[in-house]
C-alpha cells in the first residue's frame, strides 16, 4: 500500500469548508470526486485538519492510500483538469508509508490578513478583513505575546468544537505592517475550531482599545468555551503551511 | 461652477467596462447612480479614459461639475455606502476649475500581472493571467524596449477602436519578476483600445519563442489595424495611476 501526499491550494469563498458535509459543496468533496475519476475508483482523503467555510489555503496537505500508482503528474494535472478554478493540487508526492497528513503534522502556519484603512479597497476585499477604526499595532504586538506558549485555549474555540483536549502550543505570533496592509502570522502545534479567528478578533479588540491586554491572561487561565466571543471573519484567514518531519515527506522511489 | 475629482478603485470582473453601455452594468453607471443619490440630482462623470470589460483599476480618475458643494467626505463615505463592494471612491478633492480628468492627464501607468507556473494558483487566479509554458524573460525585456518612444500603434489596437490618431508615446515598460509572479508595468501618454493587452500578448509570444522580436519593429512601421492579434486576457490588467500636473490636482479652498 503506497501513500501519496497532496499539497492543495484553494480559494475557500464558495465552499462550506474543507470537510465533506451534507449541507453544501466542500473542498474535500471536489478533490475526492476529481481524484476518483482519475484513479478509476473511490478514494478517501485524510487531511492535516479542516478549514471553516470561507477560509482559504495556500497549502493544505492531505494523503490517500493507493494499491496501484499512477505517475504523480496524473494526480496534479489530471486532477486539476477536473477541478474548478478555485481549487488546485499544487504537488503530489509518493511519501513514506509512515506519513499521515494529520498525525504526522508538527506545526501549522496560519496567516490572517487585515486591510486597515478608513476607506475600503475593492482590490483587497476578497482576502482581507477591512477594519476602518484606528488600531494600536504596538499594543497588539505586545498582547499577542501573551498567547505564545502552551495554554488551555478553551476560551478561544467555537461552541461546536469537539476537540478532546483544549491545550495547544503557540510558537509565535508575528504582526507585519506594510502601509495599510496587516498580516498576522500565527504558528503553532494545532488549533481548535475558530481559534485563530478568535485570537485575531481579541487582538483587534485590544488594538481598538475595547479590551485590556490582560484579558488574554484571564481568558487563558480558564475562560469557558467561546468566552473570547469576537471572531474575525473567515475570508481573511489562510492556511499557509503544514510542517512535517522531513524524513516523512521525502519523495520515495516508485515501486517496480 | 466647482470641479470635484474622484480617485476610484474597482475590481472590474463583474462589469462591461468603465463606460456606460446599453448591454450591461458599467462602473461609470454604478458611480453616477450612487453620486446622483448623494447629490440629489443627476450627475455626469468625465473619466481619464475607459477600461475594457474585466479590467481593474487601483486608481481611475474622474471629475464632475457641481453647483452646490457637499463636504468632500460625502462624495467618499456617502457614495461608498451606496456602491457595491467591488467599487469604491478612495478620495474626493475640490480641484482647479481648469482640471479635466481626460484632457489634463499627462501620463498613465498600467500594470499587467502574469502568474507564470506549470500549475495554476487559485489564490492568484483572479488578477493574473496564468501562463504555463516557459517564458524567456530576458528576451521579453529586450523586446519591450522596442515599444518605448513615440510610434504609430495602429497594429496594436482593437478593430473597434475609434481613436482619431494612432500615435502614442510609451515612456517605459518594466518587467518585474518575483518567483512565479510577473508584473509588466507600462507607462505612457495614452493608450488605444486593447493596446496594453496587445503589447503584452506580443511580448508573451516573443517570450515563448513563437514570434521573433523584430516583428515589433515591423508592426510599428505600419502594420494594419489589429495585426498584433494576440490579446492578453482582460483580468490581468489594472490601471494603476493617472498623472496630472500638480497645480491642477491641488486641493482648493472650499468657496464661502
Amino acid at each position: 500500500m503506497s501513500v501519496v501526499a497532496l499539497w492543495i491550494e484553494y480559494d475557500g469563498s464558495a465552499y462550506v469548508g474543507w470537510q465533506r458535509q451534507p449541507n453544501g459543496v466542500s473542498i474535500q468533496m471536489q478533490i475526492e470526486d476529481a481524484l476518483s475519476v482519475v484513479i478509476g475508483q473511490p478514494v478517501a482523503l485524510q487531511s492535516s485538519g479542516r478549514t471553516d467555510a470561507g477560509v482559504h489555503a495556500r497549502c493544505m496537505v492531505a494523503h490517500f492510500k493507493a494499491d496501484i500508482l499512477l505517475p504523480m503528474s496524473a494526480y496534479v494535472h489530471g486532477v486539476n483538469r477536473l477541478l474548478p478554478r478555485d481549487i488546485a493540487v499544487r504537488e503530489a508526492r509518493l511519501v513514506s508509508d509512515q506519513f499521515h497528513a494529520r498525525f504526522s503534522a508538527e506545526r501549522k502556519w496560519y496567516r490572517y490578513s487585515i486591510y486597515h484603512s478608513p476607506i475600503r479597497s475593492p482590490l483587497r476585499e476578497h482576502f482581507n478583513w477591512h477594519i476602518k477604526r484606528p488600531l494600536d499595532i504596538y499594543l497588539m504586538r505586545q498582547a499577542a505575546q501573551l498567547f505564545v506558549g502552551e495554554h488551555d485555549f478553551s476560551a478561544f474555540r467555537a461552541s461546536g468544537c469537539s476537540a478532546k483536549t483544549t491545550v495547544r502550543r503557540i510558537d509565535s505570533i508575528d504582526i507585519h505592517e506594510e502601509g495599510e496592509q496587516l498580516h498576522i502570522d500565527v504558528r503553532g502545534s494545532g488549533f481548535l475550531r475558530h481559534m485563530v479567528r478568535m485570537l485575531v478578533g481579541t487582538l483587534v479588540q485590544i488594538g481598538e482599545g475595547k479590551r485590556p491586554s490582560d484579558d488574554i491572561t484571564r481568558l487563558l487561565l480558564k475562560g469557558p468555551c467561546g468566552e473570547a466571543r469576537y471572531t474575525a471573519p473567515a475570508h481573511g484567514l489562510c492556511l499557509m503551511e503544514v510542517e512535517y518531519p522531513a524524513s516523512l515527506t521525502e519523495a520515495q522511489d516508485l515501486p517496480d
